[in-house]
């Protein structure tokens, strides 16, 4: 049995803990948070506190606060040499304080408290100084149902940056989509499917393998129709860059 | 039973040709293409040619070619008053030959000969002249398994347009995120899930509602790290673009 105790109420936190609570081989034996608020209605399932001083002894600590706010929870910690992991992307690992035995335990995908979550599609990135300790956590991964993955201190914040493009720049590629069909009251739904095959495309063939239509053509008559259909600029310029990056892309 | 010809052999026709077969309703009585090489194949099965003056007679010809090919093959159809449509998101319903019927079925999806699909996700949009020719057309996409949908001259190309974005740059953004991640040696498959998850959210809210991230957040310590680890300059400019975008979107 893993003893897990975990830092935070956000996102993150309350998926993990509803997660290792499913979990057979893990203990979540204490949860805290700044203010109790957010944890309270799990007090009767879980012990909870506001002070870190009252942490008891567990097996790794999982703190998943704001990333700004790793370094100095970490050093108000009262102990020493214990396992003690941040979930973020892009913090270092090295934002732990060096009184502790540091890992990264990195869940790549989006997570928000409202919506459920399917663990066996969260990828867990893993980065840690001691081997043990890597062993440690990509049990624990595995106790949820997630597939692990050994990152290292350079293929994180690639994998957070790429992250950014996929899911927030991609959502606002689908927003402004949004916006110009909904100013020629045309139907938003009807790209649904579209975006779904989108994606679901490249879980099969590369990005580059997939890509089809007027940039990657060089079809310059489409592209001149477009770019007069858009009278906002911002989308214009999207569009031109884009549209340019496809056709380096494709060698044109 | 709507008796169909079919003028074109590329992804589009192809994908028709195989679904219409299926369907109960609609009966394909001849299949065109200017060279006979790609539909020969066929030929057991239904009447084929590579000559219009053959073109015998069918409750609607749908010509499935290159969008610029549309006006000289049309014109060059030797009869008048019959229903004609072409299958192009972005090609004028002006450019079919005004001697005919003319009407739009554009199936608003991605086709490639080489992957099968699955008819019950393409939303056809429908643009006629003549009311019961849009019956017809409706009840065509309905054979299929397709949603119809009636849209008009304003609509079509914002619907392009539209699909433009959500499928070529959105692929392109997974593209630019593979070199990112293979630059650092890191799996661009770790990234499928999260692919998949953006896809999906915005099928229940709006993409304005699904953003996240530090975009959004405007936290500009994230933005600054994420700047300086992109040395490619196509990527730093589309990353502060995005990022511009979303920033304006939501209130920064
Ligand atoms: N959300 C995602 O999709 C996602 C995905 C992967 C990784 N992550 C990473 O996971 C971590 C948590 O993200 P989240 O989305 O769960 O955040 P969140 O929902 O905003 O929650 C942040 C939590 O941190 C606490 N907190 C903030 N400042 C603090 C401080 N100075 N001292 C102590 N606690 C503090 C907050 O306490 P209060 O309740 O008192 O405000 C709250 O419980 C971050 O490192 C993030 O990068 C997030
Ligand atoms: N592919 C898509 O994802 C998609 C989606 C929605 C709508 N569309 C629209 O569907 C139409 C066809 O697209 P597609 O992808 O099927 O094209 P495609 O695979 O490139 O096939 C084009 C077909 O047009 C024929 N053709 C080209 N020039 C011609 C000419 N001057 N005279 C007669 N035939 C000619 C070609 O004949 P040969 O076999 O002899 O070369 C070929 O059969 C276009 O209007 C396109 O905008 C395509």
């Amino acid at each position: 049995m893993i003893k897990i105790v975990l830092l935070g109420a956000g996102n993150v936190a309350t998926h993990l803990y509803k997660g290792f609570k499913k979990a057979n081989t893990v203990n979540v034996v204490q949860w805290y948070n700044r203010n109790l608020k957010s944890i309270e209605t799990y007090k009767n399932e879980v012990k909870i506190t506001d002070n870190v001083n009252n942490l008891i002894e567990a097996d790794v600590y999982i703190i998943a606060v704001n990333d700004d706010a790793i370094p100095e929870l970490s050093s108000t910690l009262p102990f020493e040499n214990r396992l003690v992991v941040h979930t973020s992307g892009s913090a270092r690992l090295y934002d732990i304080d060096q009184k502790l035995y540091r890992g990264v335990f990195y869940p790549l995908q989006t997570f928000s408290k409202a919506v459920d979550l399917d663990f066996t599609t969260v990828p867990i990135c893993i980065e840690t100084l001691r081997k043990k300790d890597f062993k440690l956590l990509e049990t624990l991964g595995q106790s949820l149902g997630c597939v692990t993955y050994k990152v290292n201190p350079k293929q994180r914040p690639a994998l957070h940056l790429a992250a950014v493009f996929v899911n927030n720049f991609t959502n606002q590629i689908y927003r402004i989509a949004h916006e110009i069909t909904e100013k020629q009251g045309a139907e938003f739904d009807i790209l649904k499917p579209l975006i779904t095959e989108t994606a679901r495309k490249v879980q099969e063939v590369s990005p580059y393998i997939a890509q089809t239509g007027p940039a990657k053509r060089n079809d310059k008559k489409t592209i001149k129709r477009h770019l007069k259909l858009l009278d906002n600029p911002d989308q214009e310029a999207i569009y031109k860059l884009m549209t340019e990056s496809i056709k380096k892309t494709h060698g044109h």
